[in-house]
């Protein structure tokens, strides 16, 4: 059966998260009745991942199989034109049969996005955060979280995944070019706990700020409790940046 | 008596555009609200020119007279925290008594951004245009701007001014280097009249299109009439980017 890969783009704002809901509004919601929509059939798509409430995304991908081919091309017009503005398909592809959005994906990308002087034009994907955190340090904190570890401190108590080890392959903050006084955290994983990038980020920023000590990490990291960690920043400045395949 | 300079970002979008009105939330009017409630005295701001409902700023300017002098940091913090969030004061700065944010600005200078590929994180500020636009010709219409002209044929029928003759110091397109299918326009002015850069920006895209020649632009200069021109672009594509002043 043909199966097609979506790559989507969306500003969190408005909806309350990715994932399908019964009585709220939805990314993956709206998505799948535009899809029923255009190809008059119901569709049903995967995503990678789930996004939470507020929680944006320039990369994330979704896949799903059709009973015939599609001229994509056609379809990705008519989809824009049925989706909210805050939603994009930015792609779509077909890709060989048995692809899989979320069991396919070998890593996922977020970025966080802080702004210590005040802002207006990025209000919606930036967190204000005063008094300014230190990069440096933010940054020799995060080092200690590269590596595989169980995450289980930075996992929101309701989550009943069992298996908590994750491998983060990547975990540091720039500078952002564009603008001066804003900073950037990359985190690049093979998966993600519920809830993970932002306990990890408000606890960088107590870090950042002189709240807690750089090596705290390790000994929240051995606590296996989320209380051991900081409170969680805000999802609006978060982004789902990118997921890795093996074949791109 | 002491006089500030304010400089300030906005996205227009949920505003009846920057100049103070008796029944519609403005930006100005905004701001002289939250400074009222803040110096708790009636406070005017003059803005260096106005922006309609629904433009942009990260650069614009005012200035307001105060009876006293002020602590600018804890005005700026308090400020800050009364607007609404599509509002920023970025800097309160004390300038020299006589300082006249309109009066004194010596250039403007605007942006206009065009997406050509489907986009969500951008759609605030990006305008979606289709077929894309061929860069070059929109490069070669744009240098027959520069200089000093009537500009009526891209001024607002129901404007009321009467001297319409603007110096155009700039105008040039860009690739964005941030993602590869955005435009962007850069115009700068020791004025715009009123619709101006939206006005430019249409006509400018019909060449980027083929529906006009590049040597169009000649002709509608010369005609003196808002029709010569192509039509409107609409305001969320625009951001008065900076004000120029002899200090800085």
């Amino acid at each position: 059966m043909p199966t097609y890969r979506l790559d989507i783009e969306y500003i969190g704002t408005r909806w309350h998260g990715w994932q399908i809901q019964p009585n709220d509004d939805t990314i993956q919601g709206e998505i799948e009745h535009a899809l029923t929509t255009a190809l008059r059939t119901e569709i049903s798509i995967t995503g990678s991942g789930r996004t939470d409430a507020g929680v944006h995304a320039c990369g994330q991908v979704a896949h799903f199989v059709a009973s015939t081919e599609i001229d994509t091309h056609r379809l990705l017009a008519s989809l824009n034109g049925l989706l909210h503005t805050s939603i994009a398909i930015t792609t779509i592809s077909e890709v060989a049969e048995g692809f899989h959005a979320r069991y396919d994906a070998r890593w996922r990308m977020y970025r966080y996005r802080i702004g210590t002087i005040p802002f207006a034009i990025d209000a919606p994907i930036k967190w204000f955060v005063r008094p300014a955190p230190e990069l440096s340090r933010m940054n020799s904190a995060s080092a200690l979280l590269v590596g595989r570890h169980e995450c289980s401190s930075f996992c929101r108590t309701a989550s009943e995944t069992e298996n908590r080890v994750c491998e983060i392959f990547e975990a540091y903050w720039t500078q952002d070019e564009e603008r001066g006084e804003s900073m950037v955290f990359v985190i690049r994983a093979d998966r993600f706990l519920h809830g993970m990038v932002r306990a990890i980020v408000g606890t960088l920023v107590e870090v950042g700020q002189g709240k807690r000590e750089v090596e705290d990490l390790t000994v929240i990291l051995q606590a296996r409790d989320r209380t051991a960690a900081g409170p969680a920043a805000p999802p609006h400045g978060l982004m789902l940046e990118k997921v890795g395949y093996d074949s791109r």
